[in-house]
């Protein structure tokens, strides 16, 4: 999918909202637990049926998945493919924080480009340029790299300098020059806002994944004043804010009341 | 596993020798491809099978499963339930590469030390302490963290400097005060084995993974002089070396004449 693809369904949809699913036995609701053969796949799917025409990405976090092993996995693969065949206009992201030596790390691209059919997927830049190029020689798949996260430990690399500027600005400026970079998105952070406008200046065009609004505290309104470009640039997850928003067997309206509150704030940002 | 067995099995089998599995099916003798219902489980088991006296440590690169499918994956957890029933003595690795936020790694952690019976996996430090944490809650099990990988895009990050010191160096000592730290491994290439003596420096007692021996062109010779520490602390890793060593009938034949090259090498380094 092309990020003008994205950009159009902003605009249709008045909404720059990824849904977050990282589907956890423990807090889902016990009668869908109790009642389903597939609870992973079915919270998932309902979720998604609900939700999606006030979202314009879905971001699946695959640990979620592989934490139930053979079975999990193939829930993973079951919800991909149901997400594009019923809603080919959503963006579809794994978060799978893959990347490795450029061997391995074309296999992980088979894997979610071609063996599930994903958009694009998140990549920790550790190991380099030649561990992200293979992502980026899938037309209209998207790598999207973690610059600044939303997490403690943002602090104890990535803030830091590395060479002549910190570590997450040293992916970005780098990262710019990479073959196919125009394909690249980043992770930055909710928590971390207020670098937002430091991200900008060296990333103007790209689209940025932004966790951490709502229950890592970040503020919607504070990523937008920061971190928009004229093409919105944005992609604002929620995850638990809308997967929990109930525990009973309301859940799903539960959870499309959250994301109606949260699309509400973003079309009203969007008109300003 | 503890590193005292680890140890234990050096000396045994006088080898430090890990095996990594990274099946290709593009390089599979053809008749097994053919005549074959699982082959990436078939192959890696008859590998184990005629190699697993030689080595102490087993490396299974996830990548080259997840990218066929579902399928792929099913083949992973057959062979890892597989090598841990009928080697036990083995060190098992899961090339894995994974690292998240809390509650994410977590959940890692269930899928690699739960849902299938792994000893170690690989982690990209880049999102810092509590993206390593979890993986070190489990008794015995082990996070082998990337320090200096052996690919091209090393100097991208690792090789500059993050605050004071270069980013791997700033990995290495950092992570030695997180909790558990004696759980911690590093991943060092062979092809910076003269960075090796500056990694001991900074970690004396932990074993480190070493890829890039034999196809990246690392020395086995320079990485014990340099890396050893007094219970060895190496495992030395050889994938295509071995597993592509013949590609008709005979491979299993020549991957064991590959491996007992090395095995052998790695006995006259040790008795010297």
């Amino acid at each position: 999918m092309t990020t003008q693809s994205i950009f159009e369904q902003i605009q249709l949809k008045k909404s720059f909202l990824c849904l977050g699913l990282d589907p956890d036995l423990d807090k889902m609701p016990p009668h869908l637990i109790s009642s389903s053969q597939e609870p992973l796949f079915d919270f998932c799917k309902t979720i998604v049926d609900h939700v999606q025409h006030l979202s314009v990405a879905v971001k699946i976090n695959t640990a979620f998945f592989e934490a139930y092993g053979v079975q999990g996995y193939a829930a993973l693969d079951k919800l991909i493919h149901y997400i594009k065949s019923h809603y080919p206009e959503l963006f579809t992201i794994a978060d799978a924080k893959r990347g490795d030596i450029g061997n391995t790390s074309l296999r992980y691209a088979k894997a979610f480009f071609e063996a599930m059919p994903f958009d694009a997927i998140t990549i920790a830049p550790y190991m380099g340029k030649d561990s992200v190029e293979p992502f980026l020689t899938y037309p209209d798949k998207h790598a999207v790299l973690l610059a600044l996260t939303s997490n403690e430990g943002a602090s104890d690399f990535q803030l830091k300098m590395n060479g002549k500027q910190a570590l997450y600005k040293e992916v970005l400026s780098q990262s710019q020059s990479w073959k196919n970079a125009s394909q690249l998105m980043y992770v930055v952070g909710a928590t971390k806002a207020e670098h937002l406008t430091e991200v900008r200046k060296l990333v103007s065009d790209s689209f940025l994944l932004v966790p951490g609004v709502g229950a890592q505290g970040g503020s919607l309104e504070d990523v937008f004043i920061h971190g928009s470009n004229e093409k919105v640039g944005l992609l604002v997850n929620s995850s638990r804010g809308i997967l929990y928003a109930g525990s009973g067997e309301d859940f799903a309206e539960a959870a499309l009341e959250a994301a109606n509150i949260l699309q509400q704030e973003m079309e009203n940002l969007l008109s300003k």
